[in-house]
């Protein structure tokens, strides 16, 4: 059987996210699945590299199929660009070892949350950005950054409640990328990690923006991560901010 | 009675242009003068540096009103910021001499349009690119473009057969920014003249890509030209990838 790579490009907005679920077959993950088995002729089920959320975006989802086909790669593609809908793209296919997979084999994860802090949201970024108006302590923000990245258990900072599995992840680094705009600034936090919980993210933007605001003090984010309790750290960040940039294989 | 100059930023996909019109008020006109009129309490009429058609974005498009009003221009901003819809946003807000006139002191206009020469178009440039899927001859494209510079009667690039005024304008430069992307490239073209007619910049392009795609050869745009007559002239390209950019005054 061939097992085949592809990374993928989306815009999450219309989508209740990546993963397929039973009522409903808006998922990306649906979408590709009945693309390829149709073109494929035999069910295919594809693995993501994780599940993004309703309205999450993606530059670099990486998933993988196994098939018995053996249709070209370049037939495959050519059906992605004839019936994939405008907001879902496959930007490469490729064959790989048998033993790859896009979730197990990871060892990086890059994502990006925009955030557009000026009194008003630049019209072109108006559905890939969160839009905070009160100006954000900068300082503060990379000091509670620093202390968020390293090897903890980051229960505080999961949506689900009920995880069985472990909760340990490490964050390699948290870097801010600052472009001026007219009456404000567009702050671009880049989170590279070897894996993320369920809304990690988004609560760890939300925490930040919080920093920013006054609200959470930098010093507070080490007790944050001991009391393993997610209603000690700051809000959800809204989906359409964040992007999946990049999944990292050896 | 004071003049005031606006730097106006809009995604045109939802309005019928800028220009406002008798049977809708979908028009960015229309929804500037609207709001103008509530906040400073008098019939405001403003004045665009030009048409935009329906469809076509702007980020820099300049528009000047006058007013009796005494508010200070901070609070006609926080208006804008409060009240415009996502989609349009007013930069800044200036007053300036009483003779200035956005469309009779303006000197130049920039405008850009983006071609997506790929087989499918980027998921997010979707809505503000032309997607041109077979490969286009660039060289060629320049040559064109070279030829169409300098100052003619644009005519046969006007899409208003009844247009009573000159249709002689001057075009300084035609500059092209390519960025290579996967399986294609994407293809920045930048007009930068005296005055544009109805359509010009859509039909300049259209002609472009005819060339590019080896429908018209270079060598053929001083007889288009030289026609005065619409139909020699290439197609009109879609409004989605035009923006205009810039207006200059002295």
């Amino acid at each position: 059987m061939r097992n085949i790579k592809m990374i993928i490009q989306y815009d999450g907005k219309r989508y209740q996210g990546w993963q397929s679920q039973k009522h409903t077959d808006q998922t990306i993950q649906c979408k590709l699945e009945t693309l390829l088995s149709k073109v494929l002729d035999e069910p295919i089920e594809i693995a993501g590299s994780g599940r993004t959320d309703s309205g999450v975006h993606a530059l670099g989802q990486v998933a993988n199929f196994r098939t018995n086909s053996k249709l070209a790669l370049e037939e495959i593609q050519q059906a992605f660009w004839e019936y994939l809908p405008q907001d879902i793209n496959v930007l490469s296919l490729e064959e790989v070892d048998d033993r790859f997979h896009s979730r197990l084999s990871a060892r990086e994860k890059i994502y990006r949350y925009s955030i557009y802090n000026a009194p008003v949201i630049d019209v072109f970024d108006r559905n890939y950005a969160w839009n905070v108006k009160e100006p954000l302590d900068l300082d503060a923000m990379r000091k509670a950054a620093n202390l968020l990245c390293g090897t903890h258990d980051f229960m505080s900072f999961c949506s689900n409640k009920h995880m069985k599995k472990s909760t340990v992840r490490s964050i390699y680094s948290i870097d801010f990328n600052i472009t001026n705009i007219s009456h404000g600034r567009k702050i671009d936090i880049s989170y590279c990690g070897n894996g993320f919980l369920y809304n990690m993210v988004r609560i760890m933007t939300g925490t930040l923006v919080e920093v920013g605001l006054g609200k959470i003090k930098p010093e507070e984010i080490p007790m944050i991560i001991e009391a393993k309790n997610r209603q000690n750290a700051g809000m959800t960040a809204p989906p359409m901010g964040l992007f999946l940039c990049e999944v990292i294989y050896d």
